[in-house]
């Protein structure tokens, strides 16, 4: 652990200023105003943030879940005192246009500086995270009124924010929900229906909650074309902006995870008595499509947080294994030689490895998806904010399902590093395994994001977002065509991107004749695709670093080389060792494999 | 779940009495008063148990930890009544020799019937597994007084037993333990030491528990070869065999684990006032040999829970998916048809065709190597014995690293099947997901196993054990050779094998040479040849369904046809979509690659 961090601030900075070009972001209107020095006061901030409020009540926040005894619900102090700092230090806030209360910080810096409270405790960060994502969709979509009502008071932490898709009979399916809302005279609706797993639901941090509710309006089109956006609040606003009478939703009752447990997850019920009171967002029936813009985000939350939940337990690792002596090398037989460090068993070194290609390529991954987003929003000309645009929107299941899915094998790797003492509470890493295990499913399983990915996002615009991707690699790769240190990382990318590309268009026709078999295997197209794009991602690091390395000595301390080194070994280990397991799921996907598909339900 | 079994029956039957011959143990001298009909009454009785006394307080045993109060542990009442039936029902005892108070069962009903009860409620019924696997050890190793003090009364269920190796300073590596013994004058030895990781290392279920304990005695050689074993007893016994006074074991504290909660873990100290009274077994310095009879045991022991959790997982799951309808075929957009139920979704059928691959290969291949200890005990001539024995010795690596290892992804996958179903405890997959986690780790860490493998295992007696293995797989591709419908699995094991082999003969040479470097991979040898062993497994079980199925069709019902295919398209899964992964394991291994090796310390 770097002072207390649980992220490393030194690969951090790496992230922003060597693998991106944050400091670019200075030359744009919007930040002329801000600095270097500000941007690092902020990260420093967050840092502490992280250490004093949030990492204090990790493990107790686990032992201690919140309760509902009918009327309210309860949870430890250190919830309320961290989302107190966290409102106080602008979180909810730092991304909003000073004009509009906000600190006008680029995406990319609040990200980063997110990513150390999330490493610091990821169930309790989520408070935060699903409001500023609320007031976003509010921003972006509401009235004027709204967001006097609704939004500033999330910014400002007086009320907190919640997404209600989710219900009990249909799960993710949205096109079949049957959360009803009703016109009233006054122009608001009465909202009748039951949420579930509604994160952050119910809690007493704050006055007000307001749930951004996906429902029909009475005689709405069938399907995901007729459902609307509706803000409601779980306690009414008066005209002059005070808190009236509690709004008809009702907790029906918190449910009990295996982790992330300082985070609410409830079954809400709207408008069992009165009808619950709620505003329409925007357009009646394009709900689904506003409601796309809170769920991108938090996607790209999803996998921050699985970055940060891995690069945590990689952190515990690497600590524990070069603190614990246990045994000799094999080549040492003599018992009466010291017993050495177990970061010395190339086991473990391996498992390290592992951990550090997980964990910091899904930052790096993520925190670029950040840098995408900015640059969609605050780039000087059009096309190139589409570009961006674009980018993003394909890499969206990736940069959600890949730090989730891998998250979830990197903090395996960190229990196992431990032994025993992983298996036990005394350890964090038993909690980060469970707490990581929500990311693959919340926000899209990684079923959904492959059928997303293939059935829709590789096609999209005819392929030109696809295609932009691959030629996106392919000038990474003309980058680094002279670096001596990356040339042998170059031609594995470049059999896994024609994999790929073949892939993709032998697939399309295959999709468009017979879509259920065609799309069966979408799961392992995402794997694949998501294991080039990661690859991309280390390749780039790679040629950084190698760039740095091949400077004059002087300028690169020791400790600067050996960061750069391991980031060239790392790079070497995903793209030699991890990238070509995908070779076999492209083979699965080009003859297109139907073992699984015609597996006949009566077989199992 | 059929009848309530976590494990279907018809499946276990399959195993027993077509994938395996248990029927021809009946002609063996020592079964020669049991009949068929004896062995599914033991089943039988096994699935009433599990379901009343042992399924009862799996959740609740989770919920409720055992506490430890400073003077004794507390626990709930059900783990008492559970094992109090335990030992009614025989299961420390069954194996044994009727001579002896056993029931003279066969090795492989024993294993089966455990299995329903392991499924039910694997931390629960580890505490009979334990003590009957320390009786083992009295029994084979131990004093005609030794047996009659400590080994009757572990049968009977009076006493429980523990298996006490591992020390807070060593973990693993055995040849640095330092609890001593000092001989005294009565021929006993007083033991002082801690040891930590104690699976059952104290409750209150019975009247004494027997700790079989790895101890040096003063002046013995270094390292692993001035190991003893010891019976030390929480309470010490008198010459006529009734209690006598506290022994000088103390409770040190409880840990406190993510899952396996009804089995406690402990640190015990041994000797911290007047020593504790230990009796030698065997022959001084010959401990470790002894209690690798009692690892093995376990190992096997491990990886038939392992596959029982995976099983149950995968049952869960497959139950869930049979129900739940959510969403429509990507080829039906129309919102007002039905919904489907979930095992219609692709993605779903896959995870289920996966667990299956994972939990029946793993209960086919724990069976199997119980048969094959059944055999190196009671088949006729020494040479078959030996045989057995030699197969049993090089496949006991993977009989208890593939079910850990594979079964924690099984009940990953059973998780996703459920989506945020599967992540609360109202269900019972979190559960067996936390549960299972510890197996990969107790026992021996996947790391270990890799090394006992590619190390020893392989290249022992010459490398014999592996011909045998390697002939014994040929043998059973020539048997599948004229079967239409297993033929297209025959190449993709034959290539396997042949890079196995080939891998194998490629590092012999390089760890004699450089034996850090050369088993620097060898966790990845262990996962190549365990799926090539799980890949055999399955094509023998599709050989048997095969053939069922090309029998007169009047023979084979509706429902057997049904179960015949899904074995034979689960073994088409595993061996042409999960066996071909570890050609990039060989390609690994063959080019001794060292990414991982090479990774410096100052590099993470």
């Amino acid at each position: 652990m770097v002072n207390g961090n649980y992220l490393n601030p030194r690969d951090i900075d790496f992230y922003l200023y060597e693998f991106l070009d944050t400091e670019a972001l200075l030359e744009r209107p919007r930040y002329a105003d801000h600095s270097k020095e500000i941007f690092d006061a902020t990260l420093n901030g967050a840092q502490d943030i992280a250490k004093k409020y949030f990492a204090n009540h990790y493990a107790k926040g686990d032992d201690n879940e919140p309760t509902f005894d009918g009327v309210s619900v309860t949870m430890i102090p250190e919830t309320q005192v961290a989302w107190n700092v966290a409102a106080e230090f602008g979180l909810m806030a730092a991304h909003h246009d000073a004009s509009e209360g906000g600190l006008q910080l680029p995406e990319i810096i609040c990200k980063a500086a997110g990513a150390y409270i999330q490493a610091a405790n990821c169930a309790s960060s989520g408070y935060y995270i699903v409001t500023a994502s609320a007031g976003n969709l509010v921003r972006n979509f509401g009235s004027k009124r709204q967001k006097e009502h609704f939004l500033h008071p999330m910014m400002d932490g007086r009320f907190a924010g919640t997404m209600a898709l989710s219900e009990p009979a249909q799960g993710s399916a949205l096109a079949d929900i049957t959360t009803s809302a009703k016109l009233q005279s006054d122009g608001s609706y009465r909202i009748r229906g039951q949420k579930i797993y509604i994160t952050n639901g119910d809690h007493n941090l704050t006055e007000n909650i307001i749930h951004m509710v996906l429902a029909k309006i009475e005689g709405a089109p069938p399907g995901v074309r007729g459902i609307s956006l509706f803000i409601v609040p779980k306690v009414l606003i008066n005209e002059d902006g005070s808190l009236g009478r509690r709004n008809d939703v009702a907790l029906a009752g918190l449910l009990h995870k295996m982790g992330n447990r300082t985070a609410t997850s409830t079954v809400l019920h709207f408008g069992e008595r009165e009808g619950a009171v709620g505003y329409l967002v925007g357009e009646p029936h394009q709900g689904l499509r506003y409601m796309f813009q809170m769920m991108n985000e938090l996607r790209v939350g999803v996998g921050l947080g699985a970055a940060a939940i891995a690069y945590r337990g990689y952190q515990h690792s690497l600590q524990y294994a070069r603190e614990r002596p246990q045994g000799r090398l094999p080549s040492n037989k003599n018992p009466l030689t010291p017993q050495v460090k177990i970061i010395q068993h190339a086991d473990v070194r391996r498992m390290l490895v592992a951990q550090k290609a997980i964990a910091e390529g899904s930052m790096a991954l993520t925190l670029y998806a950040a840098s995408l987003f900015e640059d969609s929003q605050t780039l000087p000309h059009a096309s190139d904010k589409e570009r961006a645009h674009s980018l993003l929107d394909l890499l969206t299941p990736v940069v959600k399902s890949f730090p989730a899915r891998y998250g979830c094998v990197s903090n395996d790797l960190a229990i196992q590093v431990l032994g025993g003492s992983g298996y036990i509470r005394d350890y964090p890493v038993e909690q980060l395994y469970r707490d990581q295990r929500l990311n693959p499913i919340h926000e899209g399983t990684d079923g959904i994001h492959g059928i997303d990915l293939l059935g829709r996002k590789v096609f999209a615009r005819r392929g030109d977002n696809f295609q932009l991707l691959m030629s996106e690699i392919r000038a990474s790769l003309v980058d680094g065509a002279d670096i001596r240190s990356v040339e042998h990382l170059i031609s594995p990318i470049n059999e896994a991107l024609e994999r790929v590309e073949h892939v993709t268009a032998s697939l399309l026709e295959r999709i468009t004749a017979d879509p259920d078999r065609g799309l069966s295997n979408a799961s392992l197209y995402l794997d694949m695709f998501g294991h080039l794009v990661v690859a991309w991602i280390w390749f780039r690091q790679a040629v950084v670093a190698a760039k740095k390395l091949s400077c004059d000595v002087d300028e690169c301390s020791e400790i600067d080389a050996n960061f750069y080194h391991g980031k060239l070994q790392t790079a070497s280990y995903f793209i030699k060792r991890e990238l070509p397991k995908t070779s076999h799921e492209a083979k699965i996907l080009e003859e297109n494999d139907s073992i699984c598909f015609d597996m006949q339900e009566t077989f199992f």
